[in-house]
């Protein structure tokens, strides 16, 4: 850390932090300059905290200077971490690809759509049977009874689950029955689930939240490594901005940036991410040439009948469409799908 | 709802929207434009989905016209809600104060500094028992200690308590020790939480997120009064945005806006919402202002000593000066404190 | 337009709004609702002023139906537009790549670095000879003496000359060395600049404000189309928002967007776009994956003695690397470059 | 300045850099920390391009430390400047008021708004004569004829003329007319434009552009100043965020934050700030709260009539209570009105 005295901050103010600091089991050197003096601190930083530096008499300002984050961090862990989901790993050479409804509605609708997204190259089958909704009188989804039919469906297809999370008490029960578990945006901060879910084994799908920093969502995906679960898949999901052409804008740019400060695979949600069917095609092909691991895709072959989300869902026939669309962009950037 | 149909919609698709809304138990008005066709709806809307409306053939998009929320809206309830904590009432003519430490850190502190604030005026203590942190090395709270030692404040001084609850299995335990539950921003979407507390009769006070609209943080609050609890306090505590000279921007606007479109009381916290010591006063001020019903302020005798957030934080001495220019700005306008 | 009257409307506020409206020259249909009446308008709605009708007693809000600009918008101009600059078609199959140093600083370094680019691909040669600059302390640039070096540059070349016009007097001396002008982010909506720009032939490349949104956007195209310049190029270069792991976020979703919604061409400029070296392969990449017409990047041979944005500068043996890699993605998307 | 070297940085990429540093005047500390080595600059880092630096093989990031304004830096000046306007000092103990149309528009009904202006207490005249408007289809303004309405009015009353300047060519012919030049927050970045303002001595009016942080604020403050101009008032009006209760999001923590970074006078627009009718009384009185210098207000007689901005006009009468309220609010702070 660096520490940036006021201007008129005193000597005994800049040796007072100088002492504190070491107390702290830190090194201080002391810089005085022209306009500012600073004090450079050395040794880990991270568990100082830096507004309690901030609040002593005569400081300006503390500039930290290492990540806040260590498991995460691709300076702990130089190999790119490959999360095995049923045979298929994210983060390897493969565009993993997840598809599936926004919603678990009807269980032979859901099995057919899975047929249907298998056979389109899909590697794993998505549906929420628990859902975050902004409105109370929004439907809420099937609970276990929704969770129980994407059993079926991977049993029928084999494709992997993955479906979403909301409460630590209800990890248990998902775990059961999914093979990823999903936090959503809305959760990305709600530690006692993050905690929950790095307490048992299964993979967990860590989705940005809606104005969270790339060093937020990192130190959330922390959470989890710590508790002992190292298969977290960070998926970008969109992020909130004045733009209002798509409910959401996508940031691509994280996907490469995090490849540089962190091992753990990426994925990118270009459902969500713009809210709008006819940009998530171009949105997907963009999200594999950046390098993202893999896509996650809301498809239902009835939209306008879709419970929730028709707006930004495809048609099993687009997704295979798009599937095929992708695979070549992924050979281009010397991919696989 | 007002349905805007493409340039190129056919008259069959403009019939089938008409057919199916009609089907929805709504009463479809077309007009027929000189550039689009858009079709009205006459109804509640608010069962109704904007998703499945926008999936339809022909659609380009629909427009809502009535609020989501009822239970929250001034509508539905015409006299401001009064919230009553102790015998004291948010919503009223007086402006109540809200102040404490950030976190719970030592027992005797805290109990001087709750005399020290209640002779400076407040009318609550805050503090974390229970803390969310966005980083996993960070100190996570006393816990139920925490919440003891708060009790015992109340008991030593008579103050409300004000403390955060993180989790729906943490709501009776907390709700035994504090007068108001407070739900942070990071949870504000948190449904499973907000329910919990919903579902318990003691107040909560509802924080913004740092990305919510307005509408959505009416949602969030109309999930607690589904419930049954009708005690909500909003709290204004800053959005996140490219701004860097404070952690968030505080958006007094909101306050009020929510006036116009709520009967819930609301209050600012201008400490998390600035995040800097010097801001404190002058968003206080400004706050009461424009219509603010109280204030939460992270209070601490030796911010240099405090586990956390020792930057936003002043003393009690500072606390007692701001008080009185409150007092000042509240009776400018025609409030009391 | 659709104008929601508020719930305690009157019926002669109701028939105020429908005569004032037939006065405007427009045709309202009344509908009354459960909760609220609204009235419809059929006719040209652009040239009445939205802020007037919200102005009316009784009227809650106003909801425009039809998009403010019409040259720049699809319905207008079914094909897309090329713009032709000396030979090359951006908006046509291929993809076109602008490169060049942030400013330029020295003739032989310049009319080097513009064969090296040409070599490796580049259709224009991009430099600015007049800077906006955040700081009046900083380089502002070597006025028309840079002109003539990218003049020079173009006669060894070939290359055609994209640089920056600042202000409404500079357009014509701009225009004698310039192929295509550019506009600034910072410019955008400098109206008398759009004009000027609107006024002369050569093609004006227009890049989105900060803080633009897509109809501001196509809005400031419209200024410029209104005054007969048909030749704009929309250039994506990255938007204000709270990330800041970039400079600012590239918002790429505004590409295939603003194919569905205007004729004109789209590149992007994954360098200002990210600020950061690293990003701008992989950007550059997903841009031309979801559909730009070209991409605009910074090349400076010796980026740590550039004395602009060398962060953000790539080598020209980069910049040769880069392009093979654009290719392999552009033959994907079956473009060509 | 403090440069963070990577953590693979050789010892001869340090050498480099420290060497490279002494040559542009600097004298660098190294320092060798357990995960990183910095190397902290002394001297005067303003002329130095924090990208320069950056670009420097080994290097990490760059942290500056110092601001980069000098002119509008408390620390070069540290009593506030006083702007006088015609014998009303902005920045004094008096809050100032400046109301009037969005723009001019008819002759007489100009002048009798300023005698009702006036009468209520204001001290100064606004109006649009040139108008930046989004739309090329929209109403531009009267242009010189305007002016001339305004001198008039001026004349009829005594209070001072505040009107937009939007190209650097009329600056000459707006300063003829006006006692204070505004620069509005499109152009905020308009250096051209800054300049010339900069060079004349009439007082200028600096709006906040609508993504600007508070450093590229007063460093746009800082182009005027640098020119021999010290007559700059501040005017907050808003930033561009994702909320949509307002037009804009009125950043009122950035008057303590300018009062603290700057000599200059701070005043709040909350007309174009909400851009609600409704608000604009209770953010005047949080403006004034706050410690703001003054409020820019619009107020138009039949905002149902307006040409422009209806929607966020009040009447002369709302206005009189607004200043009315505002009084008791200024009395409360310590300040007149």
């Amino acid at each position: 850390m660096i520490i940036v005295m006021k201007p008129e901050a005193t000597k005994d103010q800049v040796a007072h932090v100088a002492s504190r600091v070491t107390e702290l089991g830190l090194e201080p050197h002391t810089i005085v300059g022209t306009e500012r003096t600073v004090v450079a601190l050395v040794g880990d930083e991270r568990p100082v905290s830096q507004d309690l530096l901030e609040s002593m008499p005569g400081v300006e300002k503390v500039v930290p200077i290492l990540a806040p984050y260590k498991m995460a961090s691709v300076e702990m862990h130089r190999q790119p971490t490959q999360v095995k989901v049923d045979g298929f790993a994210f983060g390897g050479r493969k565009v993993g690809l997840i598809a599936g409804p926004c919603t678990v509605e009807d269980r032979s609708m859901l099995i057919e759509l899975a047929h249907e997204v298998k056979a389109a190259g899909a590697v794993a089958l998505r549906g929420g049977a628990f859902k975050p909704r902004t409105s109370p009188y929004a439907f809420q989804g099937l609970a276990e009874t929704g969770l129980r039919y994407l059993a079926e469906a991977r049993e029928a297809t084999g494709l992997a689950v993955v479906t979403e999370v909301m409460a630590p008490e209800q990890v248990p029960m998902v775990a059961q029955y999914a093979d990823v578990l999903q936090i959503g945006a809305r959760n990305m901060q709600n530690y006692d689930l993050l905690r929950a879910a790095g307490n048992q084994p299964k993979p967990v799908m860590l989705k940005r939240g809606l104005a969270a920093t790339v060093e937020e969502w990192l130190l959330a995906a922390e959470y989890i490594l710590k508790q002992g679960n190292e298969n977290v898949i960070l998926c970008e999901r969109g992020v909130r901005t004045f733009e209002q052409h798509t409910r959401f804008t996508l940031s691509l740019s994280v996907v490469p940036q995090l490849k540089q400060l962190s091992h753990l695979p990426v994925i990118v949600d270009p459902s969500h991410g713009t809210g709008r069917r006819k940009l998530i095609e171009p949105m997907s092909l963009a999200a594999i040439a950046c390098g993202a691991d893999g896509l996650i895709i809301e498809v239902h072959d009835h939209p306008e009948e879709a419970v929730l989300d028709g707006q930004q869902s495809i048609t099993s026939a687009e997704f295979a469409r798009l599937v095929a669309k992708c695979r070549r962009v992924a050979e281009a950037v010397d991919r696989d799908l």
